[in-house]
């Protein structure tokens, strides 16, 4: 229960930051450019943790830490540039994103949170909870690209 | 002079924090992304934070610093994607990044220790020295960019 507590607590503060940094974009394509790039990049390092939670590659707690905080301040950004009309271009966006907005953050809260928890695990340092974590971020992520992305 | 140790022990944990997490990728076309991805998603945010400094966007000491902090922990990720071999393909990397990669790292360093100190700027909310600092930011992926990209 306290656990839970801090989890929302911490979860509050990040998704606080994620608005916090909200942006105007000069044109649709930069919004669209920005969250592919910011969700490539958060991709890149969830794949290092990856390999290591499932031992894919040898686990080195210090790398799998420093690379799960990225994944934390990446996992904030990309929201604010899913901007209304920006469903056109170069982008896999469902225009499910828009219509059924209250899912779409709904989902991607759902994985910041499980990211959150992923940092927690990655700090105790403990094998099992970070297996646990990482397959909870991996499920996220999927959720929401099975619903959301082309 | 205290000021210079405090910025150079700073600067020395945020070049750590950027080793630590170097990376291995899969292919050369995805060293590229992700470096591009990188730097696109850092210019996004080092723009909002020029704006206020300049004027062109009415100044929100919170927003400026939330948007200084992304750009600090962007700064320190593409390095290690300029690997060696990657100056072929979809890049606009020159190959003096390889053949006087001293110099490059040189340059990569000074933009961030630059970062560095637009942050405690950006802390201390003085809007004189956010100007400075975010000037000697500008001027820094300036030199970068013209010695080393095409």
């Amino acid at each position: 229960m306290k656990n839970q507590m801090i989890f929302a607590l911490a979860f509050l503060i990040a998704a606080h930051c994620g608005q916090a940094s909200a942006q105007q974009f000069a044109k649709p394509e930069d919004a669209i450019k920005y969250r592919k790039n910011a969700l490539f990049v958060m991709g890149q390092h969830f794949g290092r943790v990856g390999a290591m939670a499932s031992g894919r590659v040898p686990m080195d707690a210090k790398v799998l830490a420093d690379n799960a905080a990225i994944v934390e301040t990446m996992s904030k950004l990309p929201w604010p540039a899913f901007v209304e009309g920006t469903d056109k271009g170069d982008t896999k966006a469902k225009p499910e994103i828009w219509k059924d907005a209250a899912k779409f953050k709904e989902a991607s809260e759902k994985m910041q949170f499980e990211v959150v928890k992923l940092n927690v695990a990655a700090k105790s340092g403990k094998v099992d909870d970070i297996k646990t974590a990482a397959g909870a971020v991996g499920a996220a992520c999927k959720a929401c690209h099975d619903q959301f992305r082309q």
